[in-house]
């Protein structure tokens, strides 16, 4: 345990993703703090068309939580084949690809259990682009940094697109709402820690595109992991 | 002056924009620090397509932030005239519209002279889609809260798209590359400090669209202001 409130620079820095969870719920009051502070982030004009879907037990909820586990079982399945988590790396003992692999596997199996499903929303106000991306996920990474805080924990998904039509019969959700992002919520079964990223050098570029910037270097420490390979 | 750190919660309640700077520059231990925040967020599958290109005093910067400066004046004046900031409360003393609008004019007049802006760009691996601001703006929300934490401030617009196109000539920036943000950094004139938002319960709904959470309750002490009326 640390003592007194975690900074905010330490939170930025170790904010994870968060796929195993235990079966504590999340009580309403630290519910309301999440989405409060979520609240706070920044939309163009101060427009505000952040909406927040939350899904416990009422009946609406759990047919969307079952539409919901559906669809990411199935997600999991393919990129599980497509990404090679069935050979190599991703069945020997202890490697992070087959750690990643046993942890989204827990995930969507048990994604009915998660304590807390929040459908990120974006209500609209002119044509979709993908500038109104500005209007919802600052909110959706406050909201995972609030959850973080006070020691709960997430991950953000875009799997619901395999049930979007189904999600909104179920949830009465306008055929114009923007369903932007899926949180899973409730308190880590692991723990949180640094994040693995490229080296800074790798993704900060000065005077021009390419350019490196010779001061961009990451701290002692860091831990380094390039995204994967690009397709096609 | 605090003692200590700002916590994490207190640094997503506060954080707002700031559009006045000081002249102060930003040391590059300073910007690194932001920059290695901003890239702690999370990506899709941590494929961290995000890039940030940083504009300071080179001779690329110094063209591309004047086309920036032309673009952003030309905004505003049109957004000045459209939203009324030149009739009623707009120009009453001391109204919130009135130092908002003085804000908004010091922040284009000046901002040639902003200490750093960094263009904070989506290198695409597939056809852009709005869900690929999930690649980008959570990395853009972290920078502004790490400006935050070191004692910066900051902004962030999509009024360089006016010049998008002039400013891939001068910066060398490939055409597929979605360009999600200008972000203008600095030490604030003013201070940070609560934002306003909705009542919480306007953007909070559980178990169906529009129905409200009764437990989604601000904290005692929120400042809440609406988003602009809908146009047409």
């Amino acid at each position: 345990m640390q003592d007194g409130p975690i900074s905010l620079l330490e939170g930025l820095a170790t904010t994870r993703a968060i796929r195993r969870f235990r079966p504590d719920p999340i009580p309403d009051e630290d519910l309301a703090s999440i989405l409060w502070h979520a609240s706070r982030a920044p939309s163009g004009s101060n427009r505000q068309p952040f909406r927040f879907l939350v899904l416990r037990d009422g009946p609406r909820a759990r047919q969307a939580r079952a539409l919901l586990g559906e669809a990411f079982r199935a997600e999991w399945q393919a990129k599980r084949t497509a990404d090679g988590y069935d050979r190599g790396s991703g069945v020997a003992p202890n490697t992070r690809k087959a750690r990643m692999a046993a942890a989204m596997q827990q995930f969507v199996d048990r994604f009915e259990e998660t304590p807390v499903v929040v459908l990120a929303c974006h209500e609209p106000y002119r044509a979709l682009t993908p500038f109104d991306g500005a209007n919802v996920y600052p909110a959706c990474q406050n909201l995972l940094l609030a959850a973080r805080a006070l020691g709960y924990g997430g991950v953000m998904t875009m799997w619901h697109v395999l049930v979007a039509d189904r999600l909104r019969e179920v949830l009465a959700i306008p055929a114009d709402v923007f369903l932007a992002a899926t949180i899973a919520l409730g308190r880590p079964q692991g723990s949180h820690g640094p994040v693995r990223r490229r080296p800074l050098g790798e993704v900060v570029y000065e005077d021009g595109w390419g350019e490196s910037a010779r001061w961009a270097v990451d701290p002692p420490g860091t831990a380094f992991a390039g995204g994967p390979r690009r397709s096609g």
